[in-house]
Protein backbone atom coordinates (compact mmCIF):
# COMPACT_ATOMS: atom_id res chain seq x y z
CA UNK A 1 0.00 0.00 0.00
CA UNK A 2 2.98 2.54 0.86
CA UNK A 3 4.49 1.90 -2.12
CA UNK A 4 1.42 2.14 -4.56
CA UNK A 5 0.60 5.55 -2.75
CA UNK A 6 4.22 6.78 -3.21
CA UNK A 7 4.12 5.92 -7.07
CA UNK A 8 0.83 7.36 -6.96
CA UNK A 9 1.78 10.96 -5.45
CA UNK A 10 5.02 11.29 -6.04
CA UNK A 11 7.03 10.58 -9.54
CA UNK A 12 10.53 11.22 -8.33
CA UNK A 13 10.43 8.81 -5.13
CA UNK A 14 8.47 6.01 -7.11
CA UNK A 15 11.51 5.84 -9.34
CA UNK A 16 13.74 5.28 -6.48
CA UNK A 17 10.62 2.92 -5.06
CA UNK A 18 11.06 0.85 -8.08
CA UNK A 19 14.41 0.34 -7.77
CA UNK A 20 14.53 -0.79 -4.15
CA UNK A 21 11.86 -2.60 -5.02
CA UNK A 22 13.10 -4.47 -7.62
CA UNK A 23 16.81 -5.18 -6.01
CA UNK A 24 14.40 -6.35 -2.96
CA UNK A 25 12.63 -8.88 -4.85
CA UNK A 26 16.06 -9.96 -6.64
CA UNK A 27 17.01 -10.70 -2.52
CA UNK A 28 13.70 -12.46 -1.21
CA UNK A 29 12.85 -14.45 -4.23
CA UNK A 30 9.37 -12.91 -3.85
CA UNK A 31 7.18 -10.03 -4.27
CA UNK A 32 7.01 -7.37 -1.24
CA UNK A 33 3.66 -6.40 -0.47
CA UNK A 34 4.15 -3.51 2.06
CA UNK A 35 7.68 -1.89 1.47
CA UNK A 36 7.69 0.04 4.25
CA UNK A 37 9.09 -2.67 6.49
CA UNK A 38 11.93 -3.34 4.58
CA UNK A 39 12.57 0.48 4.09
CA UNK A 40 12.50 -0.03 8.57
CA UNK A 41 14.70 -2.68 8.33
CA UNK A 42 17.68 -0.66 6.46
CA UNK A 43 17.15 2.31 8.31
CA UNK A 44 19.95 3.38 10.98
CA UNK A 45 19.23 5.08 14.14
CA UNK A 46 21.46 8.10 13.15
CA UNK A 47 18.14 8.89 10.58
CA UNK A 48 16.21 10.24 13.57
CA UNK A 49 12.87 9.08 11.91
CA UNK A 50 9.73 8.96 13.94
CA UNK A 51 6.40 7.73 13.22
CA UNK A 52 3.51 9.66 13.74
CA UNK A 53 3.16 8.48 17.19
CA UNK A 54 6.79 9.37 17.82
CA UNK A 55 8.11 6.41 18.05
CA UNK A 56 11.78 5.95 16.59
CA UNK A 57 11.54 4.53 13.14
CA UNK A 58 14.87 1.57 12.58
CA UNK A 59 15.85 -1.66 12.70
CA UNK A 60 16.43 -2.07 15.90
CA UNK A 61 12.59 -3.66 17.06
CA UNK A 62 12.96 -5.41 13.85
CA UNK A 63 16.47 -7.14 15.06
CA UNK A 64 14.65 -8.48 17.84
CA UNK A 65 11.43 -10.35 15.82
CA UNK A 66 14.31 -11.24 13.21
CA UNK A 67 16.34 -12.66 15.56
CA UNK A 68 13.63 -14.86 17.39
CA UNK A 69 12.32 -16.12 13.71
CA UNK A 70 15.85 -17.27 13.01
CA UNK A 71 15.99 -19.09 16.35
CA UNK A 72 12.45 -21.21 15.23
CA UNK A 73 13.41 -21.68 12.08
CA UNK A 74 17.00 -23.50 12.30
CA UNK A 75 15.70 -24.53 15.49
CA UNK A 76 13.22 -26.88 13.67
CA UNK A 77 15.37 -27.28 10.88
CA UNK A 78 18.38 -28.80 13.44
CA UNK A 79 15.66 -30.94 15.18
CA UNK A 80 14.55 -32.65 11.36
CA UNK A 81 18.19 -33.11 10.10
CA UNK A 82 19.70 -34.52 13.33
CA UNK A 83 17.58 -37.08 14.93
CA UNK A 84 20.14 -38.41 17.01
CA UNK A 85 21.14 -34.99 18.66
CA UNK A 86 20.10 -34.42 22.14
CA UNK A 87 18.85 -31.09 23.46
CA UNK A 88 22.63 -29.80 24.42
CA UNK A 89 23.79 -30.67 20.66
CA UNK A 90 21.01 -28.43 19.17
CA UNK A 91 21.34 -25.68 21.35
CA UNK A 92 25.03 -25.63 20.65
CA UNK A 93 24.62 -26.16 16.43
CA UNK A 94 21.79 -23.27 16.75
CA UNK A 95 24.38 -21.24 18.12
CA UNK A 96 27.29 -22.05 15.41
CA UNK A 97 25.11 -21.32 12.70
CA UNK A 98 23.20 -17.92 14.39
CA UNK A 99 26.55 -16.56 15.79
CA UNK A 100 27.48 -12.66 15.03
CA UNK A 101 29.76 -14.00 12.60
CA UNK A 102 28.08 -15.85 10.77
CA UNK A 103 25.11 -13.19 10.61
CA UNK A 104 27.60 -10.89 9.59
CA UNK A 105 28.12 -13.12 6.67
CA UNK A 106 25.40 -13.69 5.47
CA UNK A 107 24.50 -10.15 5.14
CA UNK A 108 27.57 -9.10 4.13
CA UNK A 109 27.20 -12.23 1.34
CA UNK A 110 23.69 -10.74 0.22
CA UNK A 111 25.37 -6.88 0.04
CA UNK A 112 22.34 -5.27 2.42
CA UNK A 113 24.52 -2.47 3.34
CA UNK A 114 23.75 -0.38 -0.18
CA UNK A 115 20.41 -0.42 0.60
CA UNK A 116 21.24 1.48 4.42
CA UNK A 117 19.99 5.06 5.54
CA UNK A 118 21.97 6.14 8.23
CA UNK A 119 23.39 10.08 8.85
CA UNK A 120 26.84 7.94 9.72
CA UNK A 121 29.41 7.28 6.71
CA UNK A 122 29.25 3.03 5.91
CA UNK A 123 32.72 3.16 6.70
CA UNK A 124 32.83 4.06 10.31
CA UNK A 125 30.24 1.04 11.14
CA UNK A 126 31.49 -1.91 12.94
CA UNK A 127 31.18 -5.71 11.12
CA UNK A 128 28.24 -5.78 12.92
CA UNK A 129 25.50 -3.70 10.67
CA UNK A 130 25.82 -6.66 8.46
CA UNK A 131 24.06 -9.11 10.82
CA UNK A 132 22.13 -6.70 12.36
CA UNK A 133 19.90 -5.51 9.28
CA UNK A 134 20.15 -9.46 7.95
CA UNK A 135 17.99 -10.07 10.88
CA UNK A 136 16.18 -6.76 10.69
CA UNK A 137 15.37 -8.22 6.86
CA UNK A 138 13.79 -11.59 8.63
CA UNK A 139 11.73 -9.47 10.71
CA UNK A 140 10.45 -7.35 7.72
CA UNK A 141 9.68 -10.83 5.95
CA UNK A 142 7.23 -11.78 8.75
CA UNK A 143 5.46 -8.44 9.11
CA UNK A 144 5.09 -8.55 5.47
CA UNK A 145 4.33 -12.07 4.71
CA UNK A 146 4.36 -14.32 7.51
CA UNK A 147 6.36 -17.07 9.05
CA UNK A 148 5.70 -19.68 6.20
CA UNK A 149 7.62 -17.13 4.17
CA UNK A 150 9.93 -16.10 6.79
CA UNK A 151 10.76 -19.97 6.91
CA UNK A 152 11.36 -20.35 3.19
CA UNK A 153 13.56 -17.52 2.76
CA UNK A 154 16.03 -18.88 5.83
CA UNK A 155 15.65 -22.01 3.89
CA UNK A 156 16.95 -20.73 0.25
CA UNK A 157 19.21 -17.75 2.48
CA UNK A 158 20.59 -19.69 5.17
CA UNK A 159 20.42 -23.38 5.14
CA UNK A 160 20.80 -24.40 2.06
CA UNK A 161 23.64 -22.50 1.14
CA UNK A 162 25.75 -22.62 4.73
CA UNK A 163 24.33 -25.13 7.12
CA UNK A 164 26.02 -28.13 6.68
CA UNK A 165 26.06 -30.21 9.80
CA UNK A 166 29.09 -32.38 9.19
CA UNK A 167 31.11 -29.21 8.73
CA UNK A 168 29.46 -27.22 11.83
CA UNK A 169 30.43 -30.51 13.85
CA UNK A 170 33.64 -30.10 12.89
CA UNK A 171 33.74 -33.32 10.83
CA UNK A 172 35.06 -31.74 7.77
CA UNK A 173 37.83 -29.02 8.27
CA UNK A 174 37.85 -28.37 4.70
CA UNK A 175 36.30 -28.27 1.58
CA UNK A 176 39.23 -27.16 -0.63
CA UNK A 177 41.63 -30.10 0.72
CA UNK A 178 38.60 -32.86 0.04
CA UNK A 179 38.23 -31.29 -3.33
CA UNK A 180 41.60 -31.56 -4.17
CA UNK A 181 41.83 -34.88 -3.20
CA UNK A 182 38.87 -36.03 -5.22
CA UNK A 183 40.25 -33.79 -8.14
CA UNK A 184 43.81 -35.76 -7.96
CA UNK A 185 41.89 -39.39 -7.37
CA UNK A 186 39.72 -38.72 -10.55
CA UNK A 187 42.52 -37.40 -12.73
CA UNK A 188 40.52 -33.72 -13.12
CA UNK A 189 42.26 -30.44 -13.51
CA UNK A 190 41.49 -27.33 -11.21
CA UNK A 191 42.38 -23.89 -10.64
CA UNK A 192 41.27 -21.21 -8.89
CA UNK A 193 41.03 -17.72 -10.08
CA UNK A 194 40.26 -14.30 -8.63
CA UNK A 195 38.17 -12.59 -10.94
CA UNK A 196 36.81 -9.66 -8.43
CA UNK A 197 39.01 -7.48 -5.80
CA UNK A 198 36.59 -4.73 -4.14
CA UNK A 199 36.69 -2.41 -1.57
CA UNK A 200 32.97 -1.54 -0.34
CA UNK A 201 33.12 1.28 2.51
CA UNK A 202 35.99 0.01 3.60
CA UNK A 203 35.40 -3.65 3.58
CA UNK A 204 37.90 -5.19 1.24
CA UNK A 205 36.02 -8.64 -1.41
CA UNK A 206 37.48 -10.77 -2.99
CA UNK A 207 35.16 -12.80 -5.76
CA UNK A 208 37.37 -16.65 -6.53
CA UNK A 209 35.55 -18.74 -9.29
CA UNK A 210 37.00 -22.36 -9.15
CA UNK A 211 37.62 -24.55 -12.68
CA UNK A 212 37.81 -28.12 -13.06
CA UNK A 213 38.58 -28.87 -16.75
CA UNK A 214 38.75 -25.76 -17.92
CA UNK A 215 34.55 -25.16 -16.98
CA UNK A 216 33.83 -22.98 -14.39
CA UNK A 217 31.88 -24.76 -11.60
CA UNK A 218 31.63 -22.50 -8.90
CA UNK A 219 32.10 -18.85 -7.83
CA UNK A 220 32.24 -16.98 -3.92
CA UNK A 221 32.88 -14.00 -2.46
CA UNK A 222 34.33 -13.52 1.03
CA UNK A 223 36.48 -11.03 2.97
CA UNK A 224 39.66 -13.01 1.89
CA UNK A 225 40.99 -15.14 -0.96
CA UNK A 226 40.98 -18.25 1.27
CA UNK A 227 37.79 -17.58 2.72
CA UNK A 228 36.25 -17.44 -0.90
CA UNK A 229 38.84 -20.20 -1.62
CA UNK A 230 37.04 -22.78 0.48
CA UNK A 231 33.08 -20.99 0.05
CA UNK A 232 33.97 -22.30 -4.05
CA UNK A 233 34.94 -25.43 -3.04
CA UNK A 234 32.04 -25.65 -0.31
CA UNK A 235 29.14 -24.95 -3.51
CA UNK A 236 31.65 -27.32 -6.19
CA UNK A 237 31.71 -30.40 -3.29
CA UNK A 238 27.87 -30.27 -3.17
CA UNK A 239 27.36 -29.94 -6.69
CA UNK A 240 29.33 -32.67 -7.24
CA UNK A 241 27.89 -34.59 -5.05
CA UNK A 242 24.55 -34.51 -6.66
CA UNK A 243 26.06 -35.18 -9.95
CA UNK A 244 28.04 -38.53 -8.09
CA UNK A 245 24.85 -39.75 -6.42
CA UNK A 246 22.81 -39.29 -10.24
CA UNK A 247 25.23 -41.93 -11.78
CA UNK B 1 -1.76 -42.54 11.58
CA UNK B 2 -0.16 -44.34 15.23
CA UNK B 3 -3.11 -43.61 16.81
CA UNK B 4 -5.42 -45.64 14.77
CA UNK B 5 -3.22 -48.32 14.01
CA UNK B 6 -3.30 -48.70 17.39
CA UNK B 7 -7.22 -49.06 17.74
CA UNK B 8 -7.49 -52.01 15.01
CA UNK B 9 -4.69 -53.75 16.47
CA UNK B 10 -5.40 -53.39 20.31
CA UNK B 11 -8.41 -53.40 22.23
CA UNK B 12 -6.91 -52.41 25.66
CA UNK B 13 -4.38 -49.66 24.21
CA UNK B 14 -7.35 -48.40 22.33
CA UNK B 15 -9.10 -47.43 25.32
CA UNK B 16 -5.67 -46.08 27.35
CA UNK B 17 -5.00 -44.06 23.93
CA UNK B 18 -8.86 -42.95 23.82
CA UNK B 19 -8.68 -40.85 27.09
CA UNK B 20 -5.27 -39.70 26.32
CA UNK B 21 -6.65 -38.43 22.91
CA UNK B 22 -9.98 -36.80 24.58
CA UNK B 23 -7.93 -35.20 27.67
CA UNK B 24 -5.19 -33.48 24.85
CA UNK B 25 -7.84 -32.25 22.83
CA UNK B 26 -9.31 -30.15 25.66
CA UNK B 27 -5.79 -28.90 26.48
CA UNK B 28 -5.66 -28.24 22.86
CA UNK B 29 -8.78 -27.16 21.66
CA UNK B 30 -7.82 -28.72 18.70
CA UNK B 31 -7.86 -32.59 17.23
CA UNK B 32 -3.78 -33.64 17.53
CA UNK B 33 -3.10 -35.95 14.41
CA UNK B 34 -0.84 -37.93 15.48
CA UNK B 35 -0.74 -38.83 19.13
CA UNK B 36 2.80 -40.31 18.95
CA UNK B 37 4.41 -36.95 18.96
CA UNK B 38 2.29 -35.92 21.98
CA UNK B 39 3.26 -39.28 23.73
CA UNK B 40 7.14 -38.58 23.46
CA UNK B 41 6.41 -34.98 24.71
CA UNK B 42 5.43 -36.29 27.92
CA UNK B 43 7.71 -39.59 28.49
CA UNK B 44 10.53 -38.94 30.66
CA UNK B 45 14.12 -40.13 30.19
CA UNK B 46 13.91 -42.61 32.80
CA UNK B 47 11.57 -44.93 30.87
CA UNK B 48 14.30 -45.76 29.07
CA UNK B 49 12.85 -45.76 25.86
CA UNK B 50 14.40 -46.01 22.03
CA UNK B 51 12.95 -45.74 18.45
CA UNK B 52 13.68 -48.35 15.76
CA UNK B 53 17.42 -46.91 15.51
CA UNK B 54 18.36 -46.77 18.57
CA UNK B 55 17.39 -42.96 19.48
CA UNK B 56 16.34 -42.40 22.69
CA UNK B 57 12.67 -41.46 22.93
CA UNK B 58 11.60 -38.66 26.12
CA UNK B 59 10.52 -34.91 25.69
CA UNK B 60 14.18 -32.96 25.64
CA UNK B 61 14.33 -32.55 22.16
CA UNK B 62 11.27 -31.53 21.93
CA UNK B 63 11.67 -29.28 24.85
CA UNK B 64 14.27 -27.32 22.54
CA UNK B 65 11.55 -27.02 19.65
CA UNK B 66 9.09 -25.82 22.05
CA UNK B 67 11.56 -23.30 23.81
CA UNK B 68 11.94 -22.14 20.41
CA UNK B 69 8.38 -21.73 18.98
CA UNK B 70 7.48 -20.16 22.39
CA UNK B 71 10.24 -17.41 22.05
CA UNK B 72 9.11 -16.53 18.64
CA UNK B 73 5.37 -16.39 19.21
CA UNK B 74 6.06 -14.19 21.90
CA UNK B 75 8.57 -12.06 20.11
CA UNK B 76 6.18 -11.58 17.57
CA UNK B 77 3.39 -10.62 20.36
CA UNK B 78 5.54 -8.13 21.90
CA UNK B 79 6.66 -6.78 18.48
CA UNK B 80 3.48 -6.26 18.12
CA UNK B 81 1.36 -4.96 21.35
CA UNK B 82 4.22 -2.27 22.41
CA UNK B 83 5.25 -0.09 19.26
CA UNK B 84 7.18 2.07 21.66
CA UNK B 85 8.88 -0.57 23.26
CA UNK B 86 13.35 -0.51 22.45
CA UNK B 87 14.79 -3.94 21.58
CA UNK B 88 16.12 -3.87 25.47
CA UNK B 89 12.56 -3.91 26.46
CA UNK B 90 11.39 -6.44 24.57
CA UNK B 91 14.12 -8.72 25.74
CA UNK B 92 13.21 -8.11 28.83
CA UNK B 93 9.30 -8.64 28.74
CA UNK B 94 10.32 -11.76 26.62
CA UNK B 95 12.13 -13.40 29.40
CA UNK B 96 9.91 -12.85 31.71
CA UNK B 97 7.16 -13.93 29.98
CA UNK B 98 9.12 -17.45 29.37
CA UNK B 99 10.96 -17.19 32.82
CA UNK B 100 11.23 -20.86 34.43
CA UNK B 101 8.92 -20.12 36.77
CA UNK B 102 6.13 -18.89 34.69
CA UNK B 103 6.81 -22.18 32.52
CA UNK B 104 6.11 -23.87 35.40
CA UNK B 105 2.86 -22.47 36.61
CA UNK B 106 1.68 -22.84 32.93
CA UNK B 107 2.29 -26.46 32.89
CA UNK B 108 1.02 -27.03 36.50
CA UNK B 109 -2.31 -25.00 35.62
CA UNK B 110 -2.94 -27.71 33.10
CA UNK B 111 -2.28 -30.65 34.99
CA UNK B 112 0.26 -31.60 32.78
CA UNK B 113 1.76 -33.95 34.82
CA UNK B 114 -0.63 -36.69 34.82
CA UNK B 115 0.33 -37.36 31.56
CA UNK B 116 4.09 -38.24 32.32
CA UNK B 117 5.42 -41.41 31.96
CA UNK B 118 8.24 -42.09 34.12
CA UNK B 119 10.20 -44.51 36.54
CA UNK B 120 10.83 -42.01 39.21
CA UNK B 121 7.58 -41.08 41.08
CA UNK B 122 6.72 -37.41 40.13
CA UNK B 123 6.71 -36.86 43.93
CA UNK B 124 10.89 -36.52 43.08
CA UNK B 125 11.02 -34.22 40.49
CA UNK B 126 11.80 -30.11 40.98
CA UNK B 127 9.15 -27.67 40.31
CA UNK B 128 10.49 -27.54 36.31
CA UNK B 129 9.08 -30.90 35.25
CA UNK B 130 6.07 -28.96 34.80
CA UNK B 131 7.84 -26.41 32.39
CA UNK B 132 9.66 -28.58 30.54
CA UNK B 133 6.59 -30.55 29.90
CA UNK B 134 4.88 -27.41 28.62
CA UNK B 135 7.44 -26.49 25.89
CA UNK B 136 7.51 -30.15 25.03
CA UNK B 137 3.90 -30.30 24.07
CA UNK B 138 4.41 -26.54 22.17
CA UNK B 139 7.60 -28.96 20.42
CA UNK B 140 4.96 -31.78 19.47
CA UNK B 141 2.38 -28.89 18.56
CA UNK B 142 4.66 -27.86 16.12
CA UNK B 143 5.45 -30.67 14.43
CA UNK B 144 1.78 -32.65 14.05
CA UNK B 145 0.43 -29.28 13.37
CA UNK B 146 2.61 -26.66 12.02
CA UNK B 147 3.81 -23.20 12.81
CA UNK B 148 -0.53 -21.60 12.76
CA UNK B 149 -1.41 -24.14 15.34
CA UNK B 150 1.47 -23.61 17.69
CA UNK B 151 1.32 -20.22 17.24
CA UNK B 152 -2.77 -20.49 18.10
CA UNK B 153 -2.63 -22.52 21.16
CA UNK B 154 0.07 -20.22 22.77
CA UNK B 155 -2.09 -17.32 22.08
CA UNK B 156 -5.04 -19.62 24.02
CA UNK B 157 -3.19 -20.96 26.80
CA UNK B 158 -0.23 -18.11 27.33
CA UNK B 159 -1.23 -14.73 26.00
CA UNK B 160 -4.88 -14.50 26.84
CA UNK B 161 -4.65 -15.73 29.89
CA UNK B 162 -1.17 -14.30 31.52
CA UNK B 163 0.52 -12.28 29.44
CA UNK B 164 -0.45 -8.57 30.77
CA UNK B 165 2.23 -5.93 29.70
CA UNK B 166 1.26 -3.41 32.57
CA UNK B 167 1.63 -6.30 35.18
CA UNK B 168 4.70 -7.61 33.89
CA UNK B 169 6.64 -3.60 33.39
CA UNK B 170 5.24 -3.47 36.92
CA UNK B 171 2.55 -1.14 36.96
CA UNK B 172 -0.11 -3.01 38.39
CA UNK B 173 1.05 -4.62 41.54
CA UNK B 174 -2.26 -6.46 42.29
CA UNK B 175 -5.33 -7.10 40.45
CA UNK B 176 -7.01 -8.37 43.71
CA UNK B 177 -6.84 -4.65 45.69
CA UNK B 178 -7.75 -3.53 41.94
CA UNK B 179 -10.71 -5.33 42.07
CA UNK B 180 -11.50 -4.59 45.93
CA UNK B 181 -11.24 -0.99 44.94
CA UNK B 182 -13.43 -0.94 42.26
CA UNK B 183 -16.09 -3.04 44.43
CA UNK B 184 -15.66 -0.41 47.09
CA UNK B 185 -16.29 2.59 44.61
CA UNK B 186 -19.51 0.64 42.57
CA UNK B 187 -21.22 -0.71 45.93
CA UNK B 188 -20.54 -4.27 45.31
CA UNK B 189 -20.05 -6.96 47.62
CA UNK B 190 -17.67 -9.45 47.09
CA UNK B 191 -16.38 -12.68 48.84
CA UNK B 192 -13.91 -15.27 48.18
CA UNK B 193 -14.49 -19.11 49.04
CA UNK B 194 -11.61 -21.95 48.61
CA UNK B 195 -13.85 -24.57 46.49
CA UNK B 196 -11.09 -27.04 46.24
CA UNK B 197 -7.78 -28.08 48.26
CA UNK B 198 -6.24 -30.68 46.89
CA UNK B 199 -2.71 -32.31 47.27
CA UNK B 200 -1.48 -33.85 43.36
CA UNK B 201 1.72 -35.27 43.51
CA UNK B 202 2.81 -34.08 46.83
CA UNK B 203 2.43 -30.71 45.64
CA UNK B 204 -0.93 -28.65 47.10
CA UNK B 205 -3.36 -26.94 44.95
CA UNK B 206 -6.13 -24.39 46.24
CA UNK B 207 -8.88 -23.84 44.13
CA UNK B 208 -10.81 -20.53 44.49
CA UNK B 209 -13.99 -18.70 43.60
CA UNK B 210 -14.48 -15.55 43.36
CA UNK B 211 -18.67 -13.79 43.62
CA UNK B 212 -19.72 -10.34 43.22
CA UNK B 213 -23.12 -9.48 44.41
CA UNK B 214 -23.86 -13.54 45.21
CA UNK B 215 -22.44 -14.30 41.72
CA UNK B 216 -19.23 -16.00 40.46
CA UNK B 217 -17.56 -13.96 38.38
CA UNK B 218 -13.92 -15.96 38.16
CA UNK B 219 -12.70 -19.19 39.25
CA UNK B 220 -8.74 -19.81 39.62
CA UNK B 221 -6.60 -22.59 40.90
CA UNK B 222 -2.85 -21.97 42.21
CA UNK B 223 -0.31 -23.66 44.95
CA UNK B 224 -1.57 -21.09 47.66
CA UNK B 225 -4.72 -19.28 48.62
CA UNK B 226 -3.07 -16.12 48.21
CA UNK B 227 -2.15 -16.49 44.76
CA UNK B 228 -5.22 -18.36 42.83
CA UNK B 229 -7.21 -15.15 44.86
CA UNK B 230 -4.21 -12.74 42.47
CA UNK B 231 -5.46 -15.19 39.52
CA UNK B 232 -9.36 -15.07 39.76
CA UNK B 233 -8.82 -11.20 40.49
CA UNK B 234 -7.16 -10.71 37.51
CA UNK B 235 -9.68 -12.61 35.80
CA UNK B 236 -12.70 -10.99 36.87
CA UNK B 237 -10.76 -7.38 36.08
CA UNK B 238 -10.17 -7.88 32.94
CA UNK B 239 -13.93 -9.47 32.59
CA UNK B 240 -15.47 -6.29 33.83
CA UNK B 241 -13.06 -4.32 31.86
CA UNK B 242 -14.78 -5.14 28.84
CA UNK B 243 -17.90 -4.92 30.48
CA UNK B 244 -17.16 -1.46 31.08
CA UNK B 245 -16.25 -0.54 27.94
CA UNK B 246 -19.09 -1.85 25.84
CA UNK B 247 -21.41 0.52 28.32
Amino acid sequence: MGFINKILFSKSRSHEDGIFFSDLKKILGFDPINTDYYKKAFTHRSSNKLDEKGNPINYERLEFLGDAMLGSVIAAHLFSKAPGGDEGYLTKMRSKIVSREHLNELGRDLNLAKFIESKIPLAHFGENIHGNVFEALIGAIYLDRGYLFCEKFIHTRVIIPYVDIAKLEGKVISYKSLLIEWCQKEKKHFHYDVFEDNALDGQRLYGVKLSINGKVIAKARATSKKKAEEKASQRAYFAFQEKINRK
